[in-house]
C-alpha cells in the first residue's frame, strides 16, 4: 500500500496547534505527511550517513542552508516544495559539490490545510529523485494563526566537492566570458502573476530546477570553469555584481546578447521593472576562460535545463563600476546591485 | 574594532521588506548583524570543509536539523539563538555524533527590533563557543508585519560518529537503568511565566544548555551506554515513549525518584499541569546496563551539566503500556505520550 492509498490516521484535515506539540498528534502527522513519503533509514531524530566519497584524500564537505517564504506556495511550474529542493541542491552545485543529503525543516501555520502540505512534500520528494538527493532528516513546527503563512520550509544540504575542483567568483580573471544556461526573469514574473494582484495573466512558468546535472556536465566539457552561480534573489544584476567585486573585475555584459522571453519583457514594460533584477530559480550563471567557452555551451545546449544557453558578456579589467551594461542603442550604462526591494518573498 | 564599537551601516533601527530583498539592504544586514559575527571563512555562500574527522574508516557522518519557533524570544536562561544552537547540538550529541558545524537560517519578522536581532545572534555565538562548533553558513528572509513572529531561526548541523560508536533507542534491553542528568521541566515552566499571561512570577531559568560535553564524559566512563536523548517537545513522558516502542521493551518509572524543583512542581499543581510533559531543553535521557549505572552517575555529578543526576527508572520486558509510573502512594499508573498540546512554541 502506497501512502495515497493508506487510509488516514489524523482525525484532522487542517494543522491545529496540537501537531506541533511533541505529542502522539504530532508523531500521526510526521508518520503520515513526511516519513511515509521520505522514508529516513531510521526511527532516529538524525540521519547517520556513511561518508565513502568524503573518504578520498582532498575531497571537502560542502554545507548550505536556504530559508523559503516563497508566496502563494504554489505557482506555475513549481511550488515552495519544489522550490525548497532546487534551491539548495543548486546551492551546493554552484560551488562545485555533487549533493548527497537534505535536511528539510518545516513551521507550519495552524489552520494550513494537510492536503496542500501532503502535494508540497509529494513534490519535494519528485525534484530530490530528479536532482539524484535524499532527505535524510526533517522537523515540524506550528505557529499560530497570523504567526506564520501557511508553510515555510527549511532546506540544508550536505555534499562532497571531489579533489581538486575549486571554483570560486575570485578565480574569475579579466578575459573570461560569463554564460547563463537560458532565459532571465522567468521565476520573478511567474510569481509576480500568480500572486492575482495585477490581474496579469500570463502562460510564464517558474524556471525552477536543480542544476547540478548541467554543472556536472559543464564542469567534463570545460574543466577551467572558474565559477557558478545561480542568480536567485535580486536577479543577475545582484548576482554579477557580487562576482565581480569578489574577482576584482568589471563584468562588461552586452544587452542584445541577454536571453529574455517577450511576455517577461512585456511585463517588465508594463510595471516598469527591469528584468536584471527579477529573481530566478533554475538560472546559472557561468565565468568560463574563453577558449572553454564553445566546449561549456555545447555541453549546455546538449541538456534540457541549457537548451538556451548563450554569452553574455565577459570580465574586463576592474575600471570603478563592478556591472556595465552595452546598450542596444551603442551607449553604457552602470548595473547595480538591487536597492531596497523589487519584488519580495519570491523564494 | 569590533562589532559593536564600529560605526552602523544600516540606516534603519528595524527589519523592512528590503533587508529581504537579495539586494545592498541585504548585504548590509548580513555583513553588519551576522557575517561579522560568525566569521565565515569565505564569501561564498557555501561552506567548504576539510572533512578529516570523517576520513577514519567507520567513522559516520551524522546530519540533523530543527526550526525553532519559541516565544518569547528571549526568557530567562536563554533565548532562541542559544536554543538554536543548543537544540541542534544536542541532537547531533545524544546521537553518539560529535557535533562540528552548525548552519543557521532566519526567518525575521518586518519591523523586528535590529538591537534584538543582535542580542540574538551574539548570543548565538557565545553559546557555539562554550559547544565548540562552528556557524558556518546562514540565510536570512525576511516576511511581512502578521506574516512571522519575531524571529524564526533554523539550526542544522553536521557532526561525525566515532568508528564503533553505536547508540540507539532500539539498543536498550530490560534490566538498563535510565538516568536523567537533573531536574525537569524548567524550560516549560520558565516559558509559561515569561508569557506574563498567568501572573506568575518564578525565579525559574530555562536550562536551555549544550549536552555533548556531558555525553562525552558519560560515554569515556560507561562505554557500554545503550541510547541517549534529550526529552524536550512532549517532556520526559513522550521522549520514554518513544523509546520504550523502539526498544521493544517497558520503562518502569520511580515517582519518588524524579528530580522536581518545588517551584516547578508548585506551578503544576496550580495549573493542573504534569511535569512530565513539560518540555527540557538540557536534560538528557539515558539508558545504560545496570552495572556501569554508578560510573556513568559519577561521571555525570562531576560536570556543572550533570549534578543533579539520578537513577529515575529501569527497563523491564515488554508489557501492554510502554511507560509506567510507580506512584509515591505505592500504586502505579500509565504514563502516555502527550495527547494534544500541553503547551505550544516551547522551542
Amino acid at each position: 500500500m502506497n501512502a495515497e492509498t493508506k487510509p488516514s490516521r489524523l482525525r484532522d484535515t487542517r494543522i491545529t496547534m496540537a501537531h506541533g506539540g511533541g505529542g502522539r498528534a504530532m508523531r500521526d502527522l510526521i508518520e503520515e505527511v513526511f516519513t511515509d513519503v521520505f522514508r529516513p533509514d531510521s526511527d532516529e531524530d538524525q540521519a547517520r550517513l556513511s561518508a565513502e566519497a568524503l573518504r578520498e584524500p582532498g575531497a571537502r564537505l560542502a554545507f548550505t542552508t536556504d530559508s523559503f517564504v516563497v508566496t502563494p506556495l504554489e505557482f506555475p511550474g513549481g511550488d515552495i516544495g519544489k522550490l525548497a529542493v532546487c534551491g539548495t541542491v543548486n546551492d551546493l552545485a554552484v560551488g562545485g559539490a555533487q549533493p548527497l543529503w537534505l535536511s528539510a525543516a518545516f513551521i507550519i501555520e495552524e489552520g494550513t490545510e494537510i492536503a496542500q502540505l501532503k502535494r508540497i512534500v509529494a513534490s519535494m520528494a519528485r525534484e530530490a529523485a530528479i536532482a539524484g538527493v535524499r532527505i535524510v532528516t526533517g522537523d515540524t513546527k506550528v505557529v499560530g494563526r497570523g504567526s506564520g503563512d501557511g508553510v515555510f520550509i527549511t532546506t540544508s544540504g550536505v555534499g562532497v566537492i571531489p579533489p581538486g575542483r575549486d571554483m570560486a567568483a575570485r578565480h574569475i580573471r579579466p578575459g573570461d566570458v560569463a554564460l547563463v544556461n537560458g532565459v532571465l526573469g522567468d521565476h520573478g514574473a511567474t510569481i509576480l502573476a500568480a500572486r492575482g494582484d495585477l490581474a496579469l495573466s500570463s502562460p510564464l512558468q517558474s524556471d525552477c530546477q536543480s542544476l547540478n546535472g548541467l554543472i556536472e556536465a559543464v564542469l567534463a566539457a570545460a574543466p577551467g570553469t572558474r565559477a557558478a552561480r545561480d542568480a536567485t534573489r535580486g536577479g543577475l544584476a545582484s548576482c554579477l555584481n557580487e562576482m565581480a567585486m569578489s574577482a576584482g573585475v568589471t563584468v562588461a555584459l552586452d544587452e542584445a546578447a541577454l536571453p529574455l522571453r517577450p511576455e517577461v519583457r512585456g511585463m517588465c514594460e508594463i510595471l516598469g521593472l527591469d528584468p536584471l533584477y527579477l529573481a530566478n530559480e533554475g538560472t546559472l550563471v557561468l565565468f568560463v576562460p574563453e577558449d572553454q567557452a564553445g566546449a561549456a555551451l555545447a555541453a549546455m545546449h546538449a541538456t534540457e535545463a541549457g537548451r538556451d544557453a548563450c554569452l553574455i558578456g565577459r570580465a574586463v579589467e576592474k575600471g570603478t563600476i563592478p556591472v556595465t551594461l552595452r546598450t542596444a542603442f551603442g551607449g553604457t550604462r552602470i548595473v547595480d546591485m538591487l536597492v531596497g526591494e523589487q519584488l519580495p518573498r519570491i523564494c
